[in-house]
């Protein structure tokens, strides 16, 4: 089993991830406090999390760091992380960072610069729709605005990690280009910079097969006696077609944000479920919401906590047809969708006040 | 024999350098046409240093990129080069670019980053001193105003030099920090910077040591269809004890820019000459001037190409003795060096200005 950014096999196991990597699994204190449907099940593990809630419960603040790898426009799954973030500031009155990485997609994929930029402000729309408050919520761009002491943080980031390191963190080797090698410093950076520059604990939202940066950055902290940075790690979102993760290849598994109406109902229409072969035997053998996507889209997007229950119940019991489920997901995704582009049209003015620093 | 910006072996032989390298003999069209006593000595190899004289003859202007690896006081030996671009300012109308290393000295070195940055702003001050003309000459440090156009040229240049490539070029090994092996990446960009920008081509003077620098440059250069950067290559200044390189451990082989009248008066006085044991043996068969550090620290600063041809001659004839010698050139140090802090103090006041772009 193997689980780094650039490489997922197919065989997760959860659980062994969680203490192969040395995160603790979210417990009950944790998710009543909290209080989210997202947290216990899609956010599964943490690092130091309790820490960040004790500092809060004195302090009344403290940050985030929710870094948007820039590489296509966003998904529905992308998004997940960021209506999470900005439950965050809104419950908690975080302070969020988003560093976009179109720099570290130019380092590993076949794109032109321009577009990769273009990209970045393309998906930061996309999160400033979800209604973040400018004045508490920055968008970082490495090739845009490299902040100053951002730049300085990833030089002494870099001091500290030598080739082997970032060999056996990453799988890389000795073909590997030098931009690559050298990115997780920046990452380490933009992850510490609310720390380094004001003292405020970070806490970094994050999907598992990114953990190793934000263990490379606890690293650095330490040797830089910074307060270590908090995480609270997801596991991946189930794909249209059933699969554990969603494929980045294939658009067919995803829903985009741009995705028309039409094209959604397509997608959904044809999700693999959790259903039997005839509505008779689903009648009578009921269907299993473990294995279906629709239940997923559902359940992390528009359930609460005992809708998400009720409808699980009524699925295993044969009380709920698939085609009933797809039409409520269809109408729930296709009025989201629409009002998201409302939205997303009247950020494209506010996007500098999320590029202005929030310190 | 080995030659890297990290390594210099004591068997130094410049035709062999040179050819080794692949870079070329300065001859005498150029020598004539450039007329400084420096060019064709101390500057004695080149890189397309004869298409950066047809584009003046053109256009009357060119960009030179001299950087300064920030690592301790100035001594004359490092004000040397900036004598030459300060020429190359006056007589060519050359645009001058003046990099800072404090981050590479930072990752090579056990030095604190507040440290090199208050030293990177000393000799800073040491090479306003010479005179520039700020509005035609920048001062770049990247971990005080990082340039965007420099860091994305820097990512760029990153994504096409791998581990295999740096490691081969200048000896590094699996347990170098990932600062040091991605540095390359951002002096290629401060190199590249200037015809990136405005499309003027680039001469980089810099001693035969750090050639590999410019090497790289031209290689990034090719792939990024950009004008390959010129260099005009530089021997060693011979050190006060006379070995053919001055060292950076021992202070007294160098006469450091804020050295006392007294300290300069000791060590010139006991500098290494080429002279016999006794004056009356010098005056029968006459001094050496080949391996004179005297006669070095004289004919580089000091002497036009006559006078230097007639002490030679005086030398060789045994018509001068070595303390005449050493009496004429502590009287023009020291004098220099007078000269020298008051300008620097003038110019504390301006180096605001050489912080600003020149374009």
């Amino acid at each position: 089993m193997s689980i780094t950014p650039y490489e997922v096999s197919d065989d997760i196991d959860y659980q062994k991830i969680m203490k192969s990597f040395g995160a603790q699994k979210i417990n009950n204190n944790i998710i009543k406090k909290i209080d989210n449907p997202l947290v216990g099940d899609y956010f599964y593990a943490h690092r130091d999390l309790d820490k960040i809630i004790s500092y809060h419960d004195k302090h009344k603040e403290f940050a985030v760091v929710s870094g948007r790898g820039v590489s296509n426009q966003m998904h529905l799954g992308h998004l997940l992380l960021y209506k999470f973030n900005k439950f965050l500031q809104d419950k908690f009155n975080a302070k969020i960072f988003v560093p976009f990485s179109e720099d570290e997609k130019y380092l590993v994929k076949d794109l032109e610069f321009s577009c990769l930029k273009d990209l970045a402000f393309s998906n930061a729309l996309d999160i400033a729709a979800l209604g973040f408050d400018s004045k508490k919520t920055e968008f970082m761009f490495d090739t845009v605005n490299m902040k100053q002491p951002v730049f300085n943080l990833s030089v002494k980031a870099s001091k500290l990690l030598t080739f082997n390191m970032i060999n056996s963190a990453f799988g890389f080797n000795k073909s590997t280009n030098v931009g690559i090698l050298h990115y997780p410093s920046l990452q380490i950076a933009h992850i510490l910079h609310p720390t380094e520059s004001t003292g405020l604990p970070v806490l970094v939202p994050i999907g598992i097969d990114q953990d190793v940066f934000v263990k490379l950055s606890r690293d650095v902290a330490g040797k830089q006696k910074l307060t270590k940075p908090a995480s609270i790690l997801s596991r991946f979102m189930m794909g249209l077609s059933g699969e554990k993760k969603m494929s980045a290849s294939d658009p067919n598994t995803s829903i985009y944000l741009n995705d028309s109406p039409q094209k959604v109902k397509k997608k959904i229409m044809s999700a693999f479920t959790g259903g039997r072969g005839s509505a008779a035997e689903q009648k009578e053998k009921g269907g299993n919401p473990d294995i279906c996507s629709v239940f997923e889209y559902l359940s992390l997007f528009f359930l609460s906590d005992k809708e998400k229950k009720d409808l699980e119940s009524d699925c295993r019991n044969g009380n709920i047809l698939c085609g009933d489920c797809k039409k409520c997901l269809l109408n729930k995704v296709n009025k989201f969708l629409e009002n998201h582009q409302k939205n997303r049209s009247k950020a494209e003015k506010k996007l500098d006040k999320f590029m202005e620093p929030v310190f």
